[in-house]
């Protein structure tokens, strides 16, 4: 008998891109979808592609019912509203997957800077960033993943193996990433009107930007220390005329020459048994459309002609491997799945 | 009674967007435009906007021809394909804007390690490097105006007000540039084809790209010594999925902390009084969709939260301020009009 | 001296395609612009494009102040909404375009079928129906111009020379019209974001589209004869992933064989004389990007295998020929302009 | 054991978009992958998202190999080229789906006038057309299928409920179709670059379409009369700026008045039992982008406001229930897996 999963805040492009997965996964179900808005509308009607595909009604939030139904929950909601749902359900022993950054940063000094007063400090603890290439033994048995942002996960998989090493010299790293327009989830605001988007090219965020925080974060365990005095980062986040896909180009300096290939083979080995990472060859960049639709991250490694600065870019489907197909890898992990199940 | 030009290699993409201000300008007459793979065909087959407008039809090559009817030729051939036809066109005191890469450096030893051995060096020295905001008295009476690369444009526009003061640290500076895929030109390859394009970003020339060594000079004429040791250059281009546009991104370590309105008054004082060039908002980003069909620059100034780092973002339209726009308001130069005329 | 000309609802995509188009017209002025929404606002913040080359403040609508300051006012306000303001500006002598569809109409019955009891009848028969094509005369002395809408000049203008002639048997005619997302406005709704409209074609107004009476109209007119019975029209627009553009496919039964060549010339014939319409070779398809960012409507004539079927296309930028560039060829024509003045 | 199929000229979008599905499917291995110009190439340097995916290496065609290797081949060459291939398979009694047209249209006469004389014209009679909506039990036992076109595919799903019925008047039926600019294969010309596709629309084909006949053929064949005298068929495809996706809009004059809701009841009757075929709303169109990388088709159903037009909508992705998915489906179906396997 498989399993049971439902979706809390299922209407936008997350909850719907999850369920494009879960339609299709051999071994779970989806139990309920809730929406506020949408409440008694078919899910279908929101998310066309279900159409003879899936009969789910929306229902308003109900946890008693959730944790009733569900052996895990996804829970799609906005930084700060996700906190305490997820918390109720955590009390009624559902696990829970939250998509938002509600539990992402560990220090509660660092979310309220970025975010304002967390709501539930006590429970950062307890969550495990859901990055499976850095926890997948914490994320099997967690009751709480929290899902990386999609700009964090393309970022921090694109430094790693820097970060893991003594490659880096002193000095900044820059970041410079462009995302598709869903990377702003379903907003109906003037600037993400096709009019707007199309044909443009515009940095955003350049005040800072929330990912920021995360990426700091956990570069900083790989690498055992706080790096953000030694490599501190700037990250410019771009919007792009495209719906999916992020690519992340970061440049750092080096400490010493080394060569391409042997800058390139440090990553090979470091992903080596990864299902989700690919290394492309020296100088090759890889391009978002060869990821989208899948929840493959690829990642291309340069020097500059100097060979002062690597180069490393990464790209990936910021709905699946940037969001809900990540979501779909971790839950794997937690039912006890294959890591791979429904995902390739 | 108006001045009259022609335009050698008329069917690509510059040509094309010459055709569409030059039929407008109230100044000029096209006389003859050349194509070798299209001649005897109509000019609007190729470019269809000119349907009803434009009853030219194309010719072979024939510099005495061109000098006989042209006060200016514009040349938009390849590179290295440009340089005898520019030196046949000056023996015959025809003036010329070309929009190759043959004239652009002035250093022949710099042009071999990009281009490969420079034809005819000695003409080097007599072209005047088409960038307006740098060269305008020189432009007025030059017989030969390179006109300068898309991203060397851009990039240049973005970097001036840096590199004329003392505002820079030693270390690198990096360039992020994004463009629309007519940058490519109309070349006829697979990676242009719109199912490879669309919904994509890659990085590409990641082991150099041609319009670096035009910015290297550029910036260091401006700085008055050569930048490319204290400060050298990454520059990495990206392809984006938009016709038209291109957004430089560009991340310079400061020398000391400067409030990013300090920053900001240095580029407005700059450009003051250039008509093409306009700064932005502290923290504001241009949009390449705000500068689309127009030969303007939008240049947006902003800092990285340490207040280390300047982040300069340019953009303009490849087509226009960083190519055949810029080609007209330098014939306009040369001509003797107003510089903006058919250009606002 | 220049006319000084000012915009009511300056905010939206018709106004700042208008502000395109003005602000390089050689002869006119732009005196004021509103937007209740907007009010306090300089416009260059609304449409970027203009940043460094307009500096007006929107201002709440004051007929009064309009009247005073200009020459000629265009009203870009929602149907319904833009009556009463065009009469207040009739009253006070001051001409009017009117870009709404409040004039469009000329049998209030019909007008009430689409849009509800229409706020001011006795106006209905003082407008003259912007279609330069049909109306030159009329245009130049009216006070009161209403611009067609984009389909409606698309479609009226690809079946004009059927209409006029005797060529058509009793039947329906299909109009299957493809329009860019602009089409819609800058409407901030679900349906017109990037992510939904990206990538996806779908019909709408399955019920019927609004453009369809004025289309029904000025056929009727040109055939001095009412088609609706015997010529029934079936519209089907569909919106499509551009920002510009409308292509309108007419498929129309003939009476008798004729030749495609003999078709063509109806056209070419009917045509010969306008600034602005130009008509292809037979069998060949005009493209939308061959009209962007122009004023031209090109036309393409083909018969189907059977020759019982006329296959007309016309394509046109909906925010020019089909909005904003065809008022500023009315308002050449009103000011005693050349009619192309500033369209070329 | 699972079942082994392989792919002749595997590096075209519909080999990618086989082998899309293929490597996820539970019941089959891709044995060898063919190609002419890419031969010893690995297929993922071709289609860059199996990189780290499946490393086969493209070999030249050797029907032998295959036919040793393969219970089933997909047979993915141009038209005319592809019906030797074909022949040799099935002599060696190695089951083939074959994608081109050579094998699609019944009477070789028909075949002549659209693509020139036969190859081998016995074999028409052994092939069965690849619709499973219609051919299901055929499908399942034939030695030799021949995939419907995607043109063909959208507009005969549209039809069909009304051919078999006795619904309509005679007189002509229009279907204008609108393509995603994959719908032309990877041909690497002018007019599929992204920069002359983008932002426009256009008809093609005017002179007529080669899908046609497949519609006539079928739609024929469903009515059980020889319709193409009383309902003569008008397609005018358009090329349209997304990658993936067929509209087709159908408009049909009806024998007599019937309701909308009786009319939409014919289809939901018709498809009722159909996994992949799903009947939306009255007077709701479907969206291509919510088929997009999907197996289904969708279909609305409409009357024009005199009752007398039946408008019907189809909706596919082309690459998928228009070309490869519906080879995956039919497969299935030859292999004895349930038909929806590895496609939901």
């Amino acid at each position: 008998m498989g399993k049971r999963v439902s979706i809390v805040g299922a209407t936008g492009y997350t909850g719907g891109e999850l369920l494009r997965y879960l339609v299709r996964h051999p071994e779970v179900t989806v139990a309920r979808v809730t929406s506020e808005t949408f409440s008694g509308a078919p899910i279908h009607d929101i998310h066309k592609f279900l159409k003879g595909r899936l009969g789910l009604v929306c229902e308003k939030l109900n946890v008693n019912a959730l944790a009733a139904d569900s052996d895990l929950v996804f829970v799609c909601l906005p930084h700060g509203a996700a906190a305490r749902t997820v918390a109720s359900l955590l009390k009624k022993n559902t696990r829970v997957i939250d998509l938002s950054a509600d539990f992402r940063l560990k220090d509660a000094a660092v979310y309220k800077r970025w975010y304002g007063a967390h709501p539930l400090t006590p429970l950062l603890k307890e969550s495990v960033f859901g990055l499976p290439e850095r926890y997948r033994d914490e994320i099997r048995n967690a009751p709480l993943v929290a899902n990386p942002g999609c700009y964090a996960t393309a970022t921090i998989l694109a430094g790693l193996p820097l970060m893991a090493g003594k490659l880096l010299a002193r000095g900044p790293i820059i970041v410079d990433a462009k995302s598709g327009v869903s990377g702003a989830g379903k907003k109906v605001e003037s600037r993400y009107l096709f009019c707007e988007a199309n044909e443009s090219i515009q940095a955003y965020a350049l005040r800072g930007h929330r990912h920021q925080p995360e990426i700091e974060q956990e570069w900083s365990n790989a690498a055992g220390r706080d790096l953000t005095g030694s490599h501190p980062l700037t990250l410019v986040p771009h919007l792009t005329p495209m719906t999916r896909g992020i690519l992340a180009t970061l440049y750092a300096p080096l400490a010493k020459k080394i060569s391409v290939e042997d800058l390139r083979d440090r990553f090979v080995q470091y992903y080596a048994r990864e299902p989700f990472v690919t290394v492309l060859g020296a100088f090759e960049s890889p391009e978002t459309k060869a990821v989208s639709h899948t929840n493959h991250c690829q990642i291309g490694v340069a020097l500059d002609s100097s060979g002062r600065q690597a180069i490393v870019i990464s790209a990936l489907d910021n709905l699946v491997k940037g969001a809900s197909g990540q979501a779909i890898q971790n839950m794997n992990l937690m039912l006890g799945f294959d890591e791979t199940k429904g995902l390739l």
